[in-house]
């Protein structure tokens, strides 16, 4: 009960709109004890709101600065990211990142390393952005309890599909308003593709279950094949579309994962979570079926994500990872069904054509798997 | 990273439907080492699903037994709850306790016992039930940036209300229903004249913000007085009613909170909180606005609570109340205005009686605080 804060000294690796949010975050909350004392740019060129002092260009006076205890990472390059936070670790300094990309490509070895080093690795940021939903997933609902968790984790193509819905305009339309609003980024297939989501979905994986696997063993796919009308006629039929990520645990105990465009009723949780916002409803043993909701884009929702890895980090918190390490790790299986449904203009083109792409879909990911 | 956990061995007071739950739930769960070893129960006759040597009337046997590791208290007499939490905390026992009153009652003892004996003494399941909102208050949101909460935290009170909003049925029989389901107690003026609210409400202020009250200086009224046609009225305007506990940084730093009925806009998250569930909305400088959503009442929902602190507990886990320690605790303060619906059937007994007894009403609340 005694103040048992540490102070943090940060080396910042990135100052993009997350960086800098954070910068501004801590500079507005000094009861956080925390500063950035260094961060680490690509272009020093580049205006930047805040002391020419504070930046090097130098990864290595971050990385064997004595004083920075913790590297905060936001860059957008999953290789670069990935050897700072292993150098950093490896240097006895506690990680906050932000890049799902790289955690989902480097799982088993960020395992790894936090085994070998003994230095916390934190990523709230990387799944669900404002949502603590790893930190609960890892705290609460334990293995044989958790039968389910399904979730909006895509801010761009939520907001995308939320367009098409209620204002009725094209896929196309919808995905420019969302580049124009900040929500997708310029090259946005690693959103409407799925790619992102998936990144996502198997790290939660991970904290929900103790599975650690990479997304060539998740089968996924994005939006960019809903069409307007699709949209209406789900409108009709009184669902919703909404890029769903699933995993639940089937009958024998392994678990079916899966980030799908999904007919979604009304009434359900999922159907409230609109525009650029994340939603993720857990259904365990007792506690019956939860509910968290939250911003899932934008820098600020980022930061406050990132931020709070930060403050946990005063009290010494770490992942136990309890569901791998102490319990007996959930097994990911591809033998479940999914009911689909097919839209086409002409039947003669999709005999042959769709027809055929699916087939040869599933046997990539059944190859895959 | 290696296996840290203890074994729980547990004391239980009180083996009504939540002490059943969870004795069944932890037969269920071998993977939370935690098993109950013996239970005191009040009255020894009564039939009950567990072998006869699990009990016993005698205190002691739980609070002296140097084996037992962990206290659960889930009854409902909080004058006795609290003599045996106080004992159990100074015998050197971890204690779990599911009695928000008495937890609201005794906070300022409780936070003191804490200190003194270092022992933990988690109370996951007094507040919104299955929803983890304690320790994500504990844990996320530090003081600077939590600009407010508003929650349902009454499951009972809610129904009641969703059943006037949804079948037009009057008060009096959505009470009944709510009795009939067992959501409500064969006495429910604690659920409906606010009490049981106000109660989880101060627990939930001190969490939030550091603030140590009685539920003397915080405003409350129940739904008692809402009639069919104020429900009628709110729907024609577009709003839902809800009884909603809420809590606001003003302009001056301080905390105003209350827990009053409230209309409340369709589009606002709190209106998709329907039935026996409860919702806390929080909004948070970074984060923006979040929702937790969840069981509010029932025997499973408050079990899963319970079982959550225990799970807890095997790692070590205790609240480190960041908010009263490591910041300046918020102070909280009755200068406050809210703007209030009055409905009437005769303008004269409204002139003379109401307003009498709302001038008497808030003076007696102003003496108070």
């Amino acid at each position: 009960m005694n103040n048992k804060q540490k102070d943090i000294v940060i080396g910042m690796f990135g100052f993009g709109v997350v960086g800098e949010g954070l910068y501004k975050i801590l500079q507005q909350t000094p009861s956080l004890n925390a500063r950035i004392k260094k961060s680490c740019i690509k272009h020093p060129g580049k205006k930047r709101n805040a002391p020419e002092e504070l930046f090097t260009t130098d990864k290595d006076v971050l990385l064997n600065d004595k004083e920075i205890n913790v590297i905060v990472e936001v860059i957008d390059d999953s290789t670069a990211a990935f050897e700072i936070v292993s150098t950093a670790l490896k240097n006895g300094k506690a990680v906050v990142s932000a890049s799902k990309k790289m955690v989902a490509e480097h799982l088993a070895e960020l395992l790894e390393l936090q085994k070998e080093t003994g230095q916390p690795f934190l990523c709230e940021a990387a799944a669900c952005a404002s949502i603590p939903v790893i930190r609960n997933l890892e705290e609460y609902y334990d293995n044989d309890l958790l039968h389910s968790i399904r979730a909006v984790v895509n801010g761009s193509t939520n907001f995308i599909l939320t367009k098409m819905f209620d204002d009725k305009i094209s896929f196309q339309d919808a995905l420019i308003l969302a580049q124009q609003l900040g929500f997708a980024e310029s090259d946005p297939s690693l959103d409407v593709e799925g790619y992102d989501a998936v990144n996502k979905w198997v790290i939660l994986l991970n904290h929900a279950y103790g599975i650690v696997e990479t997304i060539d063993h998740v089968l996924f796919s994005g939006i960019q094949n809903i069409q307007l009308s699709d949209a209406m006629v789900a409108k009709e039929k009184g669902f919703d579309i909404k890029l769903v990520a699933q995993a639940k645990t089937l009958l024998n105990g392994k678990v079916a994962a899966y980030v799908l465009p999904e007919f979604v009723r009304l009434d359900d949780q999922l159907a409230f979570v609109k525009n650029e916002f994340n939603g993720v409803v857990i259904e365990s043993g007792f506690a019956d079926r939860q509910f968290f909701y939250g911003k899932g884009a934008g820098s600020l929702a980022t930061g406050s994500a990132v931020m709070s890895d930060v403050s946990a980090l005063r009290y010494g918190y770490k992942y136990e990872y309890k569901k791998r390490y102490h319990h007996t790790p959930k097994e990911l299986t591809s033998e479940f069904y999914v009911r689909v449904y097919i839209s086409f203009d002409d039947i003669k083109k999709f005999r042959k054509k769709i027809l055929n792409g699916l087939k040869s879909g599933m046997q990539d990911w059944k190859e895959a798997t």
